[in-house]
């Protein structure tokens, strides 16, 4: 088999775990495999590049941040390569110019445009395990850029698709997909086998297991993934395309989110391109709007428009907002930051009905107020108030009969 | 003027230095120049560096080192030019690749080959202040490859001969080229000016403050070289084309070195090639051999070879030696670690006799007994005890007047 494997931050935090990280390697090459090992940076190195930054400049350009940050994994992925040589293998780093992995311009968030992969071929071919630095590629014009937080899994899946692999292994401190966070619930269960479209929904609802871009990828490609832990040899959660058995599950997991701000627009008169003036003025300035939630108020003429941000863009939306509320003559805008967003997952929805009564019954139970709704085919998501977070979330697993058999 | 101004390691030491690097180029461009900035690794980051990859591997593989090491680098290249763009100027990070500084492939201590420099070029037409990374090449085939230790000064000697620069400033934590080191001497005067020549010995005898290559390479195209300090604004040593002016001062100072090791072959039968012989070995090993002495011994039938290599090297000098000896027929070898190098330097010496035995003749009023004689066209040096290294600093500072008047 030709395995990629991808270790995350916590994975390669200091020499100890570089070591392990070479006899996992070293162990999964001498089963018979080719291997392609692709590296983050050292845990806690990308934060303080960035707290470097932020001392130097209050609004650091863009491209110069990605040549900042893509040096942590360079110095991953030559240590890396050093720990497997010292094991007796070939090993042989690679940065992104050297995989050849070519995105558009748009630093700090690059999307990838082609790999070529010709050399990392030719290395596996010699019987080299090439060690990749994640994160990272460059642009036609040879500037260096990052793919976002959590980029390192997308390049890990891209590689993949690239070398046609026939696994991905992403190796993380966590021993796969769990039906909801252990830590609110302490008997979740780690899942055995998720679909991308599930895992979609996890990954872009809060859970930080897999970067929601290389899901994307992996679904695109059809790349089989493993979210599995480096710190044991436990076999983790499989990511792949839904299969029958998936759909007799209704709910696979519960998610939550603390990181979100409601933003609400009171008072529009209601006239046509009212939403999207605003919103697009809001992705103008690049932030990304998670619910939204129309409704005309009671007197039919002017209308409540509500949707959520990222907490760290509250501020930019705010300003934004509100310019465009006065423009269009609305009442006012209110902010609300004390809230969470709880989500239900399960491909089994599209099969089975009064899903999502059951949930919202469910929390009403326990007095718990919903404040926006939003589903799609496979998700319900609640916004509640902040502080009944981890209530909800014990009261869906349980609802949800997800625990621990 | 176009200035290339180079900041090593202390002057970008932390995020205050780097603001003060910024304002001081700010300075330089407000004054009407362009200007190239090149700059080293946050002052003990090469070495953090060094320190992990010792810890994975017992002889890492330099290519990786390579990789490793010019991270350093290109953060604070980012940063400078994030601190650059914070006073409200255009700046730009270079990579060495980006910059085209070709290099060949032996790692770890690579030397230019060429530099192709169009997009720093563009950049300057641009009103940009190119941030270059310094110590940092790229191969033909793509690999990363480094200078050698101190390879930042040749970076910027490179980059300002390849744009034809009016001007090299190196920036450094000292205030220029002193008559000899004024932690032994306090009343060592700073140089206003010195000549390639005598910088290139300064360097090479061990003075740290510009790296030997640099000043070959200043020397083949005609650069001007400034030593400054960037912590405050005094002028510096300005090292150029040797002048009539020069001439006239016979002894321009006075150097020490004290990582040097003595090894000594004794009763080698005397026949051609012996030399050869040993010092091919030596070079094999990648050890640079500094001085060497050969006398016949008394008898004429076999004779002794001492020479001189860097401390850090003498354990594996020993067993090459000891093989060679071997092999040769040779009594045996014997190591002196406890000796320093003390030698005086100056152009004026071409046309001054009398100054080799001036500097014997003060050392022997000292007690200070000679082991080794070594002289060029403009210096003289001599192995002693390393116990008086400092006294005969003093001494030879003292008999050739350099004080500060």
């Amino acid at each position: 088999m030709l395995i990629v494997q991808k270790y995350g931050g916590t994975s390669v935090a200091n020499i100890e775990r570089i070591k392990a990280v070479a006899e996992r390697v070293a162990r999964t090459k001498k089963e018979g495999n080719d291997v392609v090992v692709v590296v983050s940076a050292m845990a806690g190195e990308t934060d303080k590049l960035i707290g470097l930054a932020s001392q130097v400049s209050s609004n650091p350009d863009e491209r110069e941040m990605d040549l900042l940050l893509s040096s942590g994994e360079r110095v991953s992925s030559a240590l890396t390569a050093l720990a497997i040589g010292e094991l007796g293998l070939k090993a042989m780093s690679f940065t992104g110019r050297q995989v050849g992995i070519i995105t558009d311009a748009a630093h700090t968030k690059a999307r990838i445009e082609r790999i070529t992969a010709d050399r990392v071929k030719r290395a596996i071919a010699e019987g080299i395990i090439p060690v990749i630095a994640g994160f990272q590629g460059i642009t036609e014009t040879a500037d260096v850029t990052t793919l976002g937080r959590g980029g390192s899994d997308l390049s890990a899946v891209a590689i993949a698709a690239a070398l046609k692999a026939d696994l991905c292994e992403i190796y993380t401190d966590v021993d796969g997909v769990y039906t909801t966070d252990p830590n609110i619930v302490p008997d979740a269960r780690k899942l055995d086998k998720i679909s991308y479209e599930e895992m979609l929904e996890f990954a872009s609802l809060g859970a930080k297991v897999l970067q929601t871009r290389s899901v994307e990828f992996a679904k695109k490609f059809e790349v089989s993934v493993v979210v599995r832990s480096s710190f044991n040899y436990n076999p983790g959660t499989l990511v792949v395309k839904e299969d029958e058995d998936m759909e007799k599950v209704v709910v696979s997991g519960v998610a939550y989110d603390k990181n979100q701000t409601k933003l609400t627009v009171m008072g529009v008169p209601d006239k046509p391109g009212i939403a999207a003036r605003l919103f697009n003025a809001i992705a103008n300035a690049n932030v990304v709007v998670d619910m939204i939630v129309q409704n005309v108020s009671s007197d039919g003429k002017s209308t409540d428009i509500s949707f959520t941000v990222p907490k760290t863009n509250s501020k930019k939306a705010m300003k934004i907002t509100e310019e465009v509320a006065d423009e269009l003559g609305a009442k006012g805008v209110d902010l609300r930051e004390d809230i969470a967003k709880v989500s239900i997952i399960g491909v089994g929805m599209r099969t089975h009905s009064g899903v999502a009564a059951k949930m919202f019954e469910n929390l009403a139970r326990h007095g718990i107020n919903i404040i926006m709704i939003s589903t799609s085919e496979i998700k319900v998501s609640c916004v509640i108030d902040a502080k009944y977070t981890e209530l909800a979330v014990r009261v869906l697993h349980d609802a949800f009969e997800l625990a621990e058999m």
